[in-house]
């Protein structure tokens, strides 16, 4: 698996279940979301801004995408969760399972950033990104090409203590409804 | 990672937060439990008598062990989940990053079991087991060492479908309360 082949297999209209477990608290919250991921080209206005904004050669740059979500949390008083964000994956020239994943919105905070990206053997793509106050660990792999599962810690920005950690399981839609 | 610093770290008492997400319906399940995991000793009878079943030499086997575990759904009319199971890791002798596990008792049918290990360059500790009807795939893994992750899912017998994705957090209690 190398970042083109995991993108190439992302892209498409998503059907979401999360479940974050907030470990102080031992709380559960469950959202149902919709997920798009779209291919970006590599010479989009919002491509060229953000590898502007870590003086990135958007030339570096493999697949660009961009993520939107909208869904509902079972927490009380809970608004519609919605968002889109632009990704943009920039391979290590060097080490071809590794590499930089530049983001327009966080995961933690919600300032853009820059984690670090690399395969385990098994194909499963794991990204860190460190914040000013936390740090995200996301480990996301493909189980079969429709389904795939996404594990997110939030820790402490030392990276001992975990926050939250939240699971994914992602259903390919092959229709949109 | 091998299997002897896995099970030595996994060993202690640990408080766990599950989700299931029943796919075919958007289903979600919560789980509050309490796990122990103590080692047994290599000529404890009920690692004998496991062995025996797979006619496996226990003096091949690392660490056997016994996981019990206390806890509560969130699903109506659900009773407490109780119950508890031996374990036994039998490494491979040529690749020991990789053996089999035999399990008094499975995790998707309630029979004895016997699943194939092996661990990730990033010390993922991967399982899978073959029942009759079903098929299961775990992975678990330490974030820290009093924090571990579990992602279990449950696939129809060919392999294909995935039926639940389920996930662990689990954190290490210091004292048994």
């Amino acid at each position: 698996m190398d970042i083109r082949e995991f993108v190439e297999q992302s892209i498409g209209h998503w059907r979401s279940q999360r479940s974050a477990h907030h470990l102080a608290f031992g709380h559960f919250e469950a959202v149902q979301s919709e997920i798009d991921i779209t291919s970006l080209s590599i010479d989009a206005p919002e491509v060229i801004e953000l590898c502007q904004t870590y003086n990135i050669d958007p030339q570096t740059a493999v697949l660009p995408f961009r993520m939107s979500w909208e869904g509902q949390s079972d927490w009380e008083d809970s608004e519609a969760v919605k968002g889109n964000c632009v990704l943009i994956p920039v391979p290590d020239l060097e080490q071809p399972n590794r590499g930089k994943l530049l983001r327009e919105r966080g995961y933690a905070e919600e300032m853009a950033a820059v984690g670090e990206y690399y395969f385990t053997d098994d194909g499963t793509f794991v990204l860190t990104t460190s914040y000013d106050r936390a740090a995200a660990e996301e480990k996301i792999w493909f189980v079969n090409p429709n389904v795939r599962c996404r594990v997110s810690l939030i820790k402490t920005s030392a990276g001992t203590g975990v926050v939250t950690a939240s699971f994914s399981s992602e259903i390919r839609q092959t229709s949109k409804s």
